[in-house]
């Protein structure tokens, strides 16, 4: 019998309809897939449903798969796919693995000789950077901002200092509600001639991305409340 | 009168059907578009008349955005925008902007207040790293490894150490057609328990996602000449 694969199923990123951002084949193969590994129960369900009015929850297994997860619950995952059936890991926003979780039962995969192939969609990360005209020749994604204000300070500063030295994009995020704030302290502590990028609604009908010296943004900064946001911090960039 | 947006269309990283990587509501936009800013003009029409195989290639507007292009001539690629046109960016493979041209004339776009979107395809970096399990709360992109022997062998170690330290998962790539011998490189030079990841001909039938340590690769090494391919190095991830 042949091998199933394991399947990295991208998502949408909020509200937006489905054909915006998931190419149809990929669809097709979320609609004929039984068994999943997912971040959150009830928001892959409402996925599916929505890829297919008709979807046959009931006819399909469903393993959580997010931080809470034990390593030792990781193997009966990927049990399916030695009886021929493929297995898709479906995580919360856009693209599993990626600042979500799933790396994890790759890195199993691997180690088990599986087959791994992942699929084309929406990445808020890659979305803000090709928007951003910032260098995308070297990017770096630095995850969640720190919380702690002095780490934080210190973490701008870094990033200054990088795309000063080397031209190198740094890309950062923070929990929703907090955007406001990390905007807030981006403006008091960033130097004027800083060109920050703020690509927020990614894909969304509310999208806005904008890119301006920290100078500009303190005379145009637009509320950021609870809307899911990239920032970047680097240098426009000329051929 | 309405401004018209420039969007960051992505393409086909390869022979593959398009609607395996663009989503439906991409490729419609893509086909009511007139004006294009595209690295290669045979690849982009090409690419156009896969969408749609009526489209009016002779009644569109092709600029040419590619290394070659000067600064001076990147304001008339904008001047549709604001008679209400859209204007696309198309580069030779995947996402404009990311690896490949089309930052320049974004970085303009949003120095003169126009409106950019980023639409949702295929990028080998991120679907590289999503098939890897590596970490992917923090990762760099760093383009092409250099091609001199002692910087290359430097930039190893440098990637060895970032890992090692930090965690942080570090990306790359080489012209390829010298792709079998960046691996005979990494082979002969990194340490026996690096982990690597090789992602090769992504979201094509003969995609193949591996990660393996350097001493695993040096038994099971494939072919990857004139195969495109990104190379990963990084710690498999445990949450």
């Amino acid at each position: 019998m042949t091998k199933g694969k394991l399947y990295l199923m991208p998502t949408l990123l909020g509200s937006e309809t489905w054909d915006h951002v998931i190419p149809a084949k990929v669809a097709e193969l979320a609609i004929n897939t039984r068994y999943f590994a997912v971040e959150d129960l009830k928001s892959a369900r409402r996925y599916l449903r929505k890829l297919d009015r008709t979807f046959p929850i009931d006819k399909s297994t469903f393993f959580i798969l997010n931080k809470n997860t034990l390593p030792t619950d990781l193997s009966a995952m990927l049990a399916p796919l030695r009886n021929g059936h493929n297995v898709a890991i479906i995580s919360e926003a856009g693209c599993p693995g990626v600042a979500d979780p799933g790396a994890d039962l790759v890195a199993l995969a691997h180690q088990r000789g599986d087959f791994v192939s992942p699929l084309t969609g929406p990445s808020s990360i890659l979305l803000g950077l090709m928007a951003s005209g910032f260098n995308g020749q070297s990017f770096c994604f630095n995850g969640y901002i720190p919380k702690e204000r002095k780490k934080r300070v210190f973490t701008f500063k870094d990033y200054e200092r990088e795309v000063s030295k080397t031209g190198q994009t740094q890309i950062f995020m923070e929990t929703p509600f907090r955007n406001n704030n990390l905007l807030e302290d981006l403006l008091n502590e960033c130097l004027d001639a800083t060109f920050l990028c703020i690509a927020c609604d990614l894909t969304l009908p509310t999208e806005r991305v904008q890119t301006m010296t920290v100078a500009e943004w303190r005379e145009k900064a637009f509320d950021l409340n609870k809307r899911p946001t990239m920032f970047l911090i680097g240098k426009p960039f000329a051929m």
